[in-house]
């Protein structure tokens, strides 16, 4: 027997990712989301969710593009100091020492600092509710040497990134390898299925 | 210097989301996504990106529902299972022996022995290219009593879920508590902009 915990958006994991742009007068700006997630896989594309009242939200819609860059976790403080304060007032890359880089791919900045960024242009916007979801364009994907793994992916044990729990308002690591996936279920299959 | 991986969906983490539906004949089906997350916080959604070859696109097409089934790490045979047979073939449950049960509130059944499960009526549906976008409002959240933490709320440490690394197509483990959120970029906040 469950129980009912009402209407309300408690899924897991969230990510943490830090959306990069630029204001009107080109002042690099970034915050921090977490409704967001991979949505297409060809043309390869992200989703994020922002409010109205979000600096990010005129930034986006005038640039038509932004940047996804995936903290690790010794910059866990910076990725919530990023959720906490706005664009509107402060320059939270000089406030925090991160260093914006100009993207040459789309007109949005990315974080040096950071392990992993993502260039997106704007593909779709759809109006939900209290959040818009904008669909950005993957329109390529930079990494750290340092965290490249055996076959040339970010390998997850190095990237040592960081993930939001909504309930109760955490952040938590990710943890240790589990099972290789469109694999680990073949023996089931095989089982149960003959 | 960061090193182009070129356009990929390359972003971490990525959710292991199992979602239940019922086929033209009532029976329930279950499939696994990872391109998906919470979209917007009022109303409460969640966003499922599926391939319309999938037998549960025709699904939540019909039936306007969905459930979203959150798996703790025991399930990961059972979770990738979903992810590589189709209901077209075989009923995926009676194949694991898991137990379907009808939602009292949505056209869609969800999975008993998961420890956290989500309703969801369909609000929206957006073609991007190969995957097209549902957005479900969230009806109801039920989770088992045992992972219900000090708050009232799920607790990541009790729920012992996984999720997806997209690059080299592996599940890790949630790992350990690192932070409060909204909180511990305040010291940071304070010091740096006074």
């Amino acid at each position: 027997m469950k129980k009912s915990l009402g209407a309300q958006t408690i899924l897991y994991p969230a990510p943490v990712w830090v959306i990069g742009t630029y204001d009107q007068e080109n002042k690099p700006n970034v915050m921090t989301a977490s409704w967001a997630g991979i949505c297409c896989s060809s043309p390869p594309c992200v989703s994020v969710s922002l409010r109205k009242a979000t600096y990010t939200f005129g930034n986006i819609t005038e640039r038509k593009a932004f940047t996804v860059n995936i903290p690790s976790k010794k910059y866990v403080q910076e990725a919530d100091y990023f959720g906490l304060a706005s664009g509107k007032n402060v320059n939270k890359l000089s406030a925090t020492a991160l260093t914006p880089v100009k993207s040459s791919l789309v007109d949005a900045p990315y974080i040096e600092e950071f392990p992993l960024v993502i260039e997106c242009k704007l593909l779709h916007t759809l109006e939900i509710g209290l959040h818009t979801l904008f669909v950005g364009e993957i329109i390529d994907v930079k990494s750290d040497e340092a965290i490249i793994g055996k076959n040339s992916m970010p390998d997850m044990e190095k990237l040592k990134t960081f993930l939001f729990s909504p309930g109760d308002r955490k952040y938590y690591k990710t943890g240790a390898y589990l099972a290789q996936a469109f694999s680990a279920g073949k023996e089931k299959k095989g089982t149960r299925n003959g």
